[in-house]
């Protein structure tokens, strides 16, 4: 945090082998960009480095590797999204319209994490994950909000929290849709498919008044 | 269709350049695993022929290239599943309850479409498109079920499609909750995540009786 801010699009190289926060935070960035369009196996830390204006070995010397790289950013992501979407158990509708509002917002994120699914499927979950904590965390807020008579009870709080989190993303999650509602629906706007969402959550799993 | 059936794995090269409707099942089959496992990016055409038991040029033969054999997959797939699975607008929760199955029988399915959303996206779909026309006969369906009140009318027919869809996805879409559920609900079966998809479906879009 000492060095001064990023000094703006020169190419000149750095000379501090140690780093310091602006070379990493735009390899964090150049690297989001990289794997969300490619996804790991196809992103290049040669692109991510010219990316990031800096070079192949910096890259490196701040990440293990590519796929050091891309577990470090889907747990920054996934902990800021936790952060920025704050899952409020009396008011899962509330929570279902602020996670669409992050992933229409932020397009590139829903696809870091979609890639993720796909080519990390079957590598071993564990309770140290920290997508699993993450889970285990909320699963045991839902409980306690059940017990507390703020929420149903009548469903598993797992099935709720897959509920809830599948609803919100329906249309971040199903782009062959998106194309059909801008021309087949009544109202096309994102605001009906983000209403529809949480009329649905609602419908579901009710605010507690 | 002349050609008698595949005779067993046998690895004798296949003398008939035209081929034979066995070779070319060999190569889908060997396809669908490819790209189940590795994307259509990461899927190698060299590794395709060999399980297919024939050359690389005789995949060339029958399909123009690694992206023709993922579309043509890709297209026969959806015609399959619409098909096994048969959407009845007057009966949204059989509908989701049977996508249920068909996924969590056919993970590598649901990866082969998966990784098309991923990779594909932002190709522009248009109305010939075979996805976009079976969406828009979907759409056309749930609009006539609900012209005839045996469906809902209070939601906008692509809204419908596009929940349906997604909650019967609810688990084959997010595996990382899965190993939640094994571990955190009470009924960790399949049966209860079933029960869960189906009955969120029919608090929403109720059988018409």
């Amino acid at each position: 945090m000492s060095r001064p801010l990023d000094s703006g699009p020169t190419a000149a190289p750095e000379p501090a082998p140690d780093g310091g926060d602006t070379t990493r935070e735009r390899i964090l960035t150049a690297a989001m960009e990289e794997f969300a369009r490619h996804g790991i196996a196809g992103a290049r830390v040669d692109r991510i480095a010219k990316l990031a204006r800096t070079s192949k070995e910096r890259v490196y010397a701040h990440f293990r590797g590519k796929e050091a790289l891309y577990a470090h950013l889907a747990e920054r992501e996934l902990a800021v999204i936790a952060e920025a979407t704050r899952m409020t158990p009396a008011d899962l509708p509330g929570y279902a319209g602020r996670l669409f509002d992050y992933f229409t917002a932020r397009p590139d994120h829903q696809r870091l994490i979609a890639w993720g699914r796909l080519e990390l499927s079957g590598s071993g979950a564990t309770d140290d994950d920290p997508t699993q904590a993450i889970i285990a965390r909320k699963v045991d807020q839902l409980r306690q909000a059940q017990q507390a008579g703020r929420l149903t009870a009548a469903w598993d709080p797992v099935d709720i929290l897959a509920l809830v989190n599948q609803i919100a993303m329906t249309w971040a999650g199903q782009p062959e849709l998106t194309a059909s509602a801008a021309e087949h629906a009544a109202d096309p706007t994102t605001a009906a498919r983000r209403a529809a969402v949480v009329t649905a959550v609602q419908s579901l799993f009710p605010r507690s008044s």
